[in-house]
Formats: C-alpha cells, structure tokens, sequence
C-alpha cells in the first residue's frame, strides 16, 4: 500500500474508525493521484474506488500496484456491496467539511454505518510537503519567476490591465505549467488599493504602481507570488510605503523556520506597520501546495508552530485606500533551522516600460 | 418584493416554512442580482442580506427599492441577533445541497431553529428561463459558434490540444463573453475515447479526430457546445459512428418539445447505439442557465417531462475505448411544439488544417 495511504490508515486506526469514506477530488488525488470523479473508500480489508465508466481508463492509468487500489465501475455496485463494503465497522470516518447535509444523507443510507467527522485528517497531512511534491512547486515557483521576467519586457504604457492577465495565463499555458493557480490580479493605479481587485480596462499609465499577483499549477501544484511594480519612474510618496513592506518581508523571511510561532510572526509585521500609522489589512501568509490556499493560515488568530517542509507564503501588503497599495509576496519552504524562498524574483523597484 | 422573491415564499408557505437560509452564491444571484459573498434570509418580516465590508457597497449596487433587502454588514450582527432573526418561527428551510455537514452544524448552532431540507427548490425555479435569461444565453451560444468558426481556420497540424483551449478562452475573452463557462475539453486523437478529457501536450496529426466541447458565460449565463472534427481527411472507420450519432442528434431535435417524456428521449438514443453494438457511456444532457450543469438532467434515471423555455443541451456520444469518440452537442430552447438549437454550428463533417 503507498505511504500515505498507510499513514493515514495508521491515523483513522488512532481515532477509533475502522475505515473512511474520502470525497474531496484533491484529496483523492492526493492519496492516489487519481484525477477524476469518483468516491474513494478505504475498507477493512482493500481501498477501493468507485467511478463512473467516463473514468475508468483516466483511474487505471493513474494508479500503480503499490497502490492496492481495486476500481469499481458504479453501475456493477450493488445496495448490497454499497452495505457489505464496511461490513462489522462500527465507526467510519467522513469529511465533514465537504460533504453536503444532502449526501450526507445518502451516505448513511448507502453504507448504514455511524458516520464521524474526521477535523481536515487528510488536509492535515497534506501541510507536511514530500519530496516529489517539494519538487512540483519549485518548478511551479521558477515558471512563475520567469512570467514575471517575461512581463517586465511585455508590459507597455497604453495596456489594460485585461490584456497584461492574459498574457500571464497564456505564458503559463504555453510555458509548461498546467494553468493558473488562481485569477491572476493585475491592479494599476488606485486599483492596487483594493487587495482583491479584478483586473480591468483601465490602461497603464506613466507614474503608475501595478500590483501583479499570480502563480501557476505545475503537475497539480501551486507557486504563488506578488510584486509591485512601477511604470516609467518610481514615484516619490510611494517609496517609504515599499521600502517599509520590503523591510518586513525581508525581515519575516529570516524568521520563517521550523518551531517558529505564526502569531507571533504575523505580530511583528503587523506592530512594524503600526508604528508607522499603517495596517496589514490580511493574514501575513498560508500554505501552498495541491490548492493556492489551504493550511496553515498564517494569522494572529492562529497559535500553531511552523513545520520542516511546509510550504507558505509571505506577503506583508499595506493599503492607501483611493490611492495605491504594496504587496510583495513569496513561496517558501521551511526548513530545520531557517527556510528558502521557492519564488526569487527581484524585489527592489523594478520599473518597466522604459 | 421583486417577483422571484415573492414567488419563492409562496411556496415556501405551501411547504409549511416559516422562512429559508439561502447560502448557494447562485440562488442569491439569481433572487437579488447580487454578486458577493454572503447569506440571505427571507424571514417572517423581511428580506435580509448578511455580508462583509468587502462587499456592502457591491451589494447595494446591486438590488432596487423594489427588491425589499435590508443589508447587514457580520460585523454588527450579534448572536443574539442571529437568534432572533427566525423569533417564534418553527420550520426554516436551508438548502441541504449547498450546505457541508459542517456548516449545517454552524446553521443550527447561530440560528437555533428546525433546519428543514428544500428539495433545490431554487434550482427548480431556475429551470423554466425568463425572456432576459434566454437572451443572455442566446448571446452566449452566438459567441460560442462565431469560436468555432474561428477555430476551424485556426487549428493546425502540429498544435498541441492545450494551444488550441487556450484560443477557445483568448477568444471568448477578447469577444464579449465573461469568459468560460467550463474548462473546455480538446481530446484529439485516441484521447477522444475519454469523454473527460483533459486538454494534453499532444500534437494535432494528419488523420486526427479532435472533440472540441467548449462553451462561454455571458453576463452571468452559459453557452455548452460539442463538435468533433477531422484533420485533412476523414477516417472510414469513424464514419459509420460519427454518422450513428449525428443521426441520433437530429433525431432527438425534432423530438424535445415541452411535454416531452425525458426517459423516453434517452432510451431512444440508448436503444439505437444498442442495435449497433454501442453505449451511450453519459447522460444525454443537462440543463443550461447560471451553470453550465444544471437541472434537469437529461437521462434514463429522469421520468419528467421537459417544459416550455428549459434550456438543455442534446449530447450523444459513443466512445471506443484505446481508439476514438465522437460526441455532437447543441444546447437547445424547449418551445411549445418543437424546440430551437440555439448553437448552430456546422454538424456535417468538418474538416480543419487542409
């Protein structure tokens, strides 16, 4: 049976369930990487995976024999196989968080077993990242460093911020990577107040500050970064506002390490920024991996100790509502005593349409 | 109270519900024009719109005087507001579809009611298309043909599948639509057989088949639409499947009209492809609307019967496993008597890269 499988099996065995019934498409792939729909269960005896015949092939090609996984074609399952599969179980786990009340429903109806919430089990194992996904999101890192290289030469005066977030799908599309990791934002001007802003037609202007947060998915696997950037001069107002967060992400990724408290990191960006009559308006980071957000949040609200190979972000932003905003954000991973920035573009002012 | 609205509670009424949760961002959408994240409740007194500061000012864009909203920003709702929101009601509806096993947990933990499943009564109003629904998804599928014109000038030998999805998204995006409605599927060669597939590296070849299924939104509403081409000439063996399903598609057009029994449109194909020794592997089609899967679905399993102004799609298919398929879809307004494709694509043998 492959590792993780095992690991979590050894982790149900722990909280008193005699198996589970796993629903979450990225879950699925994570544990088998099987890229479909279908339900994975994993039984007392077997794992086995239920689809539909429109992904049979894609399921059996996926897997490996290691896997010990055996695929059912869901109309051969019978009312009785669906009862018998956790046949003597007693408590099966389910994931709670994906589940809707609706199916929850016929889950029990299907299976006629105690159903018990499993707290994001598998999400949980997910934050540690192997080696082959360590793998996946550098190359996702380096695909982005370079769009950002790309787009430093492919950004003009007279563009609208539409056509630059294109051109980071298409450079991505046509430079290895699966996709986008998210809609990339592409915020000029006053946009970039807006930390969530979609791009627009607004067209770039000389003088302008544009912030460009992007990544892509490589084999399943996110990056995500963000510069700000300058058109033509690097204004005047703005440049203790950027030197200020560049301090601090600078400053964070020294600290960014194994054991390191996340309340504790995101207090220090966010008592710097107070000092200087500024708010950091968002969490200060969040894990990267199979989703662009998944855990740990890296809040104030959140206590937890860091871990050798997460993989998080850093991304201190500062907001002048109406004017401009700055966010510089990195990929890194975390190592035993300090961490690497996955995503290592240039981070003093880069000007472009020179 | 706009109509929706009033039409919903009166059924409401009939179902013995004092008021309904509605969290699926859809619904809301479809109930109150607004875009956001959020929750609305249709309590005994009023039409309520909970969100955040990120969107208060979206939300009251959005919605008239007419509509009867009263917007809350979370951050000034108490619990005990929470619990009096529903003061002396007995049965809330919630919708058991949207909602996680989780967060119906959360339902019943704020608002301290009966959480009474509402059988998608939302989708199933969503289902009969009102004159402006059906114009916005008239537009879409005019879009997604003009695509598919382009496309048959633009594919060439030696494009990969992932160059060409990435013109159907550039074109839809630089042509009036919001953009894609669905990943659009580019399976060429034997990648055909996979119903599913997922656009690949491979390079388009002489002799190639490609099933092309894309579609787009435009504001707010969805295009789906299925071609499968040939690249310099057409390979004899596919003829005689490619004809079976163009036959049955035409078929089943002159056949869907309101009233018309949806199992039996099903068995029809099902039967025909039976007699030729093949399976129809999926349903034969879907509802059409805000999404781009949405009720009815068109299968064996479904004994309704199709009604004036449902917008569904007309898909058979028929995949050889390792080899080739070929799927031909129209999506389609069900009239009083006879019914209109509103794509409208050339469906004869269409041959590209000559």
């Amino acid at each position: 049976m492959n590792q993780k499988i095992k690991y979590l099996r050894s982790k149900l065995n722990a909280m008193n369930l005699q198996g589970m019934i796993i629903t979450d498409p990225l879950n699925i792939q994570y544990l088998t990487g099987i890229k479909a729909e279908g339900t994975l269960l994993l039984t007392r005896k077997e794992n086995i995976y239920i689809t539909d015949s429109r992904y049979i092939e894609a399921a059996n090609t996926a897997i490996t024999i290691e896997d010990e996984i055996v695929i059912y074609d869901s109309r051969n399952v019978s009312k009785y196989d669906y009862e018998n599969f956790f046949a003597l179980c007693k408590n099966i786990g389910f994931e709670e968080g994906n589940v809707t009340y609706k199916k929850y429903k016929k889950l029990l109806e299907y299976y006629k077993v105690n159903l018990i919430e499993t707290e994001d089990i598998i999400e949980n194992l997910r934050i540690i990242k192997e080696t082959d996904e360590i793998e996946k999101i550098k190359k996702a890192c380096r695909i982005a460093d370079n769009c950002f290289l790309h787009l430093q030469n492919y950004i003009k005066v007279g563009m609208t911020e539409k056509e630059i977030a294109l051109e980071i799908e298409k450079y991505f599309r046509l430079n290895g990577a699966d996709g986008l990791a998210f809609d990339s934002i592409v915020a000029s001007g006053p946009n970039s107040s807006m930390p969530h802003a979609i791009p627009t037609d607004r067209k770039i202007t000389e003088g302008d500050i544009i912030t460009l947060d992007f990544g892509c998915k490589y084999k399943g696997y996110c990056s995500d970064m963000t510069r700000t950037i300058f058109v033509k001069y690097v204004p005047e107002e703005i440049k203790p506002v950027y030197d200020l967060v560049l301090e601090n992400q600078n400053y964070i990724l020294t600290e960014l390490k194994d054991m390191a408290n996340i309340k504790i990191l995101s207090n220090l960006v966010e008592n710097s920024f107070k000092l200087k009559g500024f708010m950091q308006a968002h969490a200060l980071g969040h894990g990267v991996g199979m989703e662009v957000h998944e855990n740990p949040i890296i809040s104030l609200n959140n206590n937890q100790y860091l871990k050798e190979n997460m993989v998080v972000t850093n991304e201190p932003g500062i907001y002048v509502t109406g004017k401009f905003g700055v966010r510089i954000e990195d990929t890194v991973l975390i190592h035993k005593n300090d961490c690497q920035a996955l995503t290592v573009s240039q981070k003093d002012y880069v000007v472009v349409g020179k």
